[in-house]
């Protein structure tokens, strides 16, 4: 941490911002400069956390030198995570496609969109039990039900599962059923919610939230990785913006970021990255060509009778010719989808 | 609902359409102009809102007519409401001003405050237990303990107690200690937690999501209210903008737009809203020419020691002359402070 | 400016900035730590701002200190400034309102207008000869007709002119019929314009970009006092943000901001801020109490036939009434209206 | 256009609004539901434009049907708009690559960058000799003498110049030397200079604002060619949001967004769109597995002297690395590079 004084800061606010940092155990070095005096704090950051220097007198700007993570770094760790979900390999050279509808509306649907997932190239089933919505008047999910089916797809198909997790109290029910546990946009700082699936000892994808930076992200991760748990798994989803085209603006660079800060697998959800079905193919290449390890795609037998997000899903026709042009892609970068 | 067909819809995309409407029981009205073909769709919103008609063949954008939220609403009541917390009224005449430090860290530095702001015409000692934070190493609160020394601190100066509720296993704790439960801004759509408040029988500080938009808002108040909780307060706090002078971008439009739209009352916490102590008293001076019906505003002893946000904390002194401030803007908007 | 060197710096690394910063003639200050080195570097700071030390080998972070702007900085002249146009003060004791319709659209409609806003307790006119507007099929203003008639409205009335100079050309005849030449929010960066405005020899307005940051306004003044003209006024109108309930997000945080930072007087557009008629009267008692020094109000004597931003005009009635409570809002603030 | 009226509207309201559009020769589709009407307009979209029907009494809300542009639109063109500099295609089967130093500094540097740029696959330098900067301090650009050195690179290497053009009065010099005028972020709105553009008889590369819609930017296009200039060029540069781990937010949305809605050819800046040089390879790779016609990328022969934007210029051997890797990307496009 960098303290940098005022120009008008007098001799005693220099002396007690030194004799409150050092009062902790940390040590300073000084730089006495002709217009300001500039303090470097080294030693332990989390007891400079929770020390509010910007407040004292004369302090004009403090300036954070390392970040508050720790263990989702690559500084802690160089080489890339691969998070192992009973033999499907995410992080690995084959890359990952998670597919189906947004909800879980019936068995009917689901187990349709199983088989035409399957059958288009994914490895994980997607589909949301408990459903987080806008409206208390919308289609909530069909909870435990829903997750019955989602383990009954399973059985059908070989799929693994990757379903919502949107409380506490449901995370117990929920790793009873799914492979991968997944938070969504609205809970990336639910902390109780991410300690609870820290300790519920299934991998967990973590969603981008709506308006989280990426350091942000990185610690809402870092909650998961405290708990013990290092199987996380970030998809970038979209972010909010100013633009009213697309439902969000999807942050590919946020993935190039996270490659270089973190050794944790990336996937890419260009569903809700862009609320609309005509940009999911383009958008899902890219995010393969920037180098994400996977996808999370939306996938509907019938879109116009979905329940929810209909504008977002893929036909099954259009599902495959997704994965065939993602196969594509992913050559030149060293990888392979089927 | 609106349905507006592209100009390259063929008939069977309008019938295909009209007969998907009318199978749901609700009635249309057509409008065939030169170049398109709009649908007026006329019945309950609710049997519409699952439908995705935006997927279907030769559509080319729906409009929303209504809104998904009623109980909030000024259509379902037209006066203000005024929330009764134990005979102190929020939305009334008088000003509400909640008071105290971000986050509980003494019995002493609690009590201290509770007095200098009960001194300086707060009605609500407000101080969190349970903290939200970005970092899992940055401090969380004293749980429980904290909530102890909250109803210490309302014994001995008659203050009420605002304090947030961060999950559902939490709500029956905290509303034995609290006279308010505060949802934070993380977890206004947190909708588990949302039912939980409103069924918990104390009035609800609802706090704007980082990036919610007014319409999700009040959505979220209606979760709550749909529980049958009708003591709802909105609490603007700013909003997440490319503007990093400012913490957050403190929307006041809101609290005017709010009292349009809605009967609840509203009141504003600019030391979040800007993040530096030297906005705290022109922005509260504002909320309430807008109309804002109170302020949530951190007080903190000695700034320099607080654990959490010192940065945007006034000093006991500070806070007397904001009071003072704003007691003399009050008079020309017909409310009183003291 | 403060070089952060990273962990992983080489020895080599640390000569090469320093060899570096030193040949350009600054001065530093080493702080070698355990982990990593921190060079402050000291002298003029236009010496820096050339030099990309980011990229160079072993360098982690590189932290400004001083700002760029001087002229409009309290540090460079501590009291508040007042414009004076013609013996009309703008940031003086008494509060100035500019009003009129967005739009010059006929004498009729303009000479009507300005008797309104006189009688209503403005001291300007505004209203635009020449409009920037997004699609090239929109009215495009009356342009020097348009002058002219603002010119007449001034003989009538007595009120000050203030219109939009929208791009160098077009200073040369503005500057002979407007009393304070207006910058718009899509030319605050428009750096040709600036300087043209700064040699005008007229007072200037100039509006916040549409994402435009604090610092970036700041500098877009300096443009202008850069080139002798120390007229300048700022005016907040909104910036863009996710929410779209409102046109803009007016961001009142930003005139205390500039009131802490700067000394050039500040006033606030809640027309062009909100885009909702309704909000304009409580948006502008609440920038009068943030501490602005005026307003600038759209009023058109028939808003439902308004050529441009009817929805955000207010009839004359409507503009008597906002008069009315924004004096009473000034007495607390010390101010008076007329 | 759509006229939803609110449930209060009275009969009154009604005919007065349905009088106001049919006395502009409109014509009109009444529906009369149960609770509210709606007015369907139908007609010349010009002479709706000017209509403030939002603010009529009675009127709830107003949704436009169809866009504003025309020319730039796939409705007016089908197929996929190429333009041709010279005999280079820009939206052909080739990508083009537009690589150099941000601003052009010396004889020196732009012919070695030239060099380096022609040997890695560009058809195109680019360098900036007039330089809109935030702080009038900064490096302005060599101006007409770094023209004559664009001109001098030109006859050196064979490749096609691009350079911005930032007012209306350097349009005529600018044009002299360039191949392409290139159109700044912060100047997508200056109407004046995109009409002179239109009328300078060159191709024009229009880059994003930096708060820019899609729809705003496609009006902007819209003024260029309603000049009759119909050598448009999109450039994406990134866009302003709450995330600063990135200088600006990516959109490669738009670039699908804008195939969709546009004929006419769009290259992608990934050097200002992240401002991160370990950054720009992978999202050169994603905007053409996006769909993108072509990159613009900054090349400095020694990154750590150049005058601005040094931290996101790659240097030429990562210039290679990438034109490479983007060669490699092209083909399961069905494109090539070089």
């Amino acid at each position: 941490m960098i303290i940098v004084m005022s120009s008008q800061a007098k001799e005693e606010d220099i002396n007690r911002v030194i004799s409150k940092v050092t009062g902790l155990g940390l040590k300073i070095h000084l730089s006495e400069g002709k217009f300001r005096t500039i303090i470097g704090v080294i030693g332990d950051k989390k007891l400079i956390a929770g020390l509010p220097v910007e407040v004292m007198p004369g302090v004009e700007k403090v300036v954070s030198v390392t970040e508050s993570y720790k263990l989702v770094s690559r500084d802690f760790k160089h080489e890339n995570s691969v998070v192992d979900v009973d033999g499907v390999l995410i992080g690995g050279e084959r890359l990952v496609i998670m597919a189906g509808p947004c909800a879980v509306e019936s068995r009917e649907q689901l187990l349709e969109s199983a088989f035409a997932v399957k059958k288009g190239g994914a490895q994980f089933l997607r589909g949301g039990a408990y459903k987080p919505r806008t409206s208390p008047y919308s289609f909530q999910g069909l909870e435990e039900k829903g997750l019955e089916m989602l383990a009954e797809a399973r059985e059908a198909t070989g799929l693994k599962i990757v379903t919502e997790v949107v409380d506490v109290q449901s995370v117990e029910v929920v790793r009873e059923y799914a492979d991968v546990l997944q938070i969504g946009a609205r809970n990336m700082q639910n902390f109780q919610l991410l300690k609870a699936a820290g300790k519920a000892g299934k991998p967990v994808l973590l969603k981008r939230g709506l308006a989280a930076t990426i350091n942000e992200w990185l610690n809402a991760a870092e909650y998961i990785m405290n708990e013990g748990n290092y199987n996380v798994i970030f998809c970038e989803r979209g972010i909010r913006t100013f633009e009213d085209y697309t439902r969000n603006t999807l942050d590919l660079s946020a993935v190039a970021a996270l490659k270089l800060i973190s050794h944790l697998p990336v996937i890419v959800d260009p569903s809700h990255g862009t609320g609309r079905w005509q940009l999911v193919c383009p958008m899902a290449r890219a995010a393969i060509a920037t180098g994400a390890d996977g996808l999370m795609i939306e996938v509907h037998p019938n879109p116009a009778e979905a329940l929810s997000d209909g504008q977002q899903s893929l036909t099954p026709e259009n599902f495959m010719k997704l994965t065939s042009e993602v196969a594509a892609i992913a050559v030149p970068m060293g990888r392979k989808l089927l």
